[in-house]
């Protein structure tokens, strides 16, 4: 069965966003430390257009992440916007503008319903409003035999992990700290649900903990 | 000069021990899972009078951490009993029994005088009640030249850090969720204070995360 995969970057700390995120700073202050690792990495780079970049240990686990997924899931937060019901007059489409660089199925966790919307290069978002598991259900079956993402944000990741249903978990540990924000793991307690380190890859500015079920 | 450095473990999620530590349990429940990856060593099980272990990528970490130290700081609640005032009839005297480990000058930092404490093998703990840098600058003439080991715990370990007075720190990060009890950044803010990343060792249960200014 199609795999579900989950890459973050976090804090030494245990914070995979800064305090104060908004619509202007969805990262939250001091957020972006968190991804510097990967913004001078060609392999980031090329799909945003950019020439050139550096290739090191980083490369191959970016590279992993994007590979085989066939559809992604994703929380309302990590989709954006303000809280509560859909502006019925002109409704948030994203952060990504008109060409998503998804180009597959997103299936969007929410408590509102919404017509699916379709943009261009091959994405198209589909709002769900029956809970998690009803999300990676329809994930599963659009992602064609591939993988599934899971692209966060920490709130909908949590409920993954303490369900027992994501399959591989990457962390990118940033050598940093943000002193507050949101956690990833809170409220989670002390089990990881059958998540084991299987993978250390040392990289100058992150360290890549994988995580899966042996 | 010789250097502060400071050994510890910590889980996923920050925590350096779990809730409701006690005399009982010093590491606070689920707290020995962040040493399960340095029980099975040689290089730990030798000096405690244990024969056979294993090798591995964290042998050269231990080796390291317990190399060139002339004396130890420490905080009150590492070196244990209840806290407040010592017991006039029969103090608290360590975890340690009458031939502890450290072999060399042991400074503790608590806010109640006492008398110094000569044990065997060479282990003299001496209570300093003037603060952070007086230990500190007693510990370095106490080491002869050599370095000086913070041993914690996480309280005495914070107050160096945020004060500027670590020159290196090795995070042995435990692929383990502890969900509570006590962590070891908090309250330090966003702030590193001159530490950086400068080498990153895999093992099979652990990563090592080795810290210094640059």
């Amino acid at each position: 069965m199609s795999k579900l995969r989950f890459t973050i970057s976090m804090s030494l700390d245990g914070f995979v966003a800064g305090p104060s995120q908004s619509v202007e700073n969805p990262l939250g202050i001091g957020g972006e430390r968190l991804h510097e690792w990967v913004v001078p990495l060609a392999v980031w780079r090329a799909p945003h257009g950019l020439k050139g970049g550096e290739v090191n240990e980083s490369t191959q686990v970016v590279e992993e992440a994007l590979a085989n997924i066939g559809a992604t899931v994703m929380g309302r937060n990590m989709f954006g916007g303000h809280p509560g019901p859909w502006d019925a007059g002109k409704p948030w489409n994203g952060w990504w503008g008109a060409n998503p660089p998804f180009h597959h199925p997103v299936f969007v966790l929410t408590h509102h319903a919404r017509e699916a919307l379709k943009l261009e290069g091959g994405t198209t978002f589909t709002f769900v409003t029956d809970g998690i598991e009803a999300a990676l259900g329809a994930a599963r079956r659009a992602a064609g035999g591939k993988d599934v993402s899971l692209a966060g944000g920490a709130n909908a990741a949590r409920q993954y992990l303490a369900a027992g249903l994501v399959d591989e978990m990457e962390i990118n540990l940033a050598p940093t700290l943000l002193g507050s924000g949101e956690r990833l793991f809170d409220g989670l307690g002390d089990d990881l649900h059958g998540l084991e380190l299987v993978r250390t890859i040392a990289a100058p500015k992150v360290t890549h903990l994988k995580f899966a079920r042996r």
